[in-house]
């Protein structure tokens, strides 16, 4: 029996009656941190948020609502819905006036990163983002090894395009020590990726001097 | 039978079978523009976005997924969600390399707004916004008169904290007329808010220097 807890997620119990496959993944991802790159931008964004250092969200996963029930005394419960392609990145927000604009991305791969990974409507996005001066990148982990990048969304509009040219459908990892900023994972913020954006700042800064 | 569009609306056919009331609330929104403050908002920010202006998005409502269906086939089906309290306000993005966050609420009162359309969460929201150096308003429509109004968030956090001590719910018309700045409907975009976001930049300007 499937037992709820008050957020609504199912608890699931780990037991050996799990499939063997089911099982070893459940273990791997409790030898790791247990968290996903969501998790960790979640908790760094709270940590800034807190700190009032940034005002940073992840946006809703956007859904399309075709039935809701109105039970009497209780809360409205969606019984049909689908979800539909986001026409942005996943987050946003704004810092010391700037405004902030990335997607996350994870790869199982350990040489380079599929550039499959991001959908057309973000790359649009991107550009658009560029265009009205937004601080704009991507920040790539690479699960295997926990590496963690940060890549500037200009970096990877020029892998994006040169895949129509030359056919390489990834970034190697080799490119992305040269062009990203690696991160390193902290205690709080876990992932501290402000320290980047400050870098940026001050490199755009030094630009227009 | 309720027929489905593909965007997974209704179609409501409007015929004498409705109850009178009904009936009359259509011919009203028909008599109207038929659009809402949401429609109108996306309409502009569409109009905004096309013309490389700037880029704008309304959020998707935040909801809290409890179980999804995966029929052969076809698309995963959203069986069990509930609403949840969004964090945020429901718009943002960047203009020209500012941030910009707003939200929009339309009253059917006549002479003044209801300060319960806000709730604390955005409140808190937008002071936190205000501190990063976010320009950040809301836009207001009384749908009685279709008036349009943008407050800048620092008059209506004067308003919010001040009910605690005279215990005035609402931001008197008058009031709206003095601190506020009155939009009028166009053709494109619908609600032309950027022109009183150009001002509030230039007087911010003008205080600096």
């Amino acid at each position: 029996m499937a037992i709820r807890y008050p957020n609504g997620k199912t608890y699931i119990h780990s037991d050996k009656s799990l499939p063997k496959k089911q099982l070893n993944n459940q273990l791997t991802s409790f030898s790791k941190r247990g968290m996903s790159l969501e998790d960790d931008l979640n908790a760094s964004n709270q940590y800034y948020l807190a700190k009032g250092a940034a005002v940073i969200h992840k946006k809703p996963t956007p859904v399309q609502i075709v039935k809701v029930d109105y039970p009497k005394r209780s809360a409205a419960v969606i019984k049909e819905a689908y979800f539909r392609h986001a026409s942005t990145t996943d987050y946003n927000g704004v810092y010391q006036g700037y405004y902030l604009d990335f997607e996350a991305k994870e790869t199982k791969n350990k040489l380079s990163f599929p550039l499959k990974n991001f959908h057309e409507h973000q790359i649009i996005h991107m550009q658009q983002c560029i265009k009205q001066q937004a601080i704009c990148f991507v920040i790539m982990r690479f699960s295997a090894s926990e590496r963690l990048f940060l890549l500037e969304a200009k970096h990877l509009l020029e892998y994006w395009n040169k895949q129509q040219l030359d056919g390489r459908k990834s970034i190697p990892l080799k490119e992305l020590e040269k062009n990203g900023y690696e991160m390193y994972y902290e205690l709080s913020p876990r992932i501290p990726y402000l320290r980047v954006v400050d870098f940026l700042i001050a490199k755009e800064k030094d630009k227009s001097t």
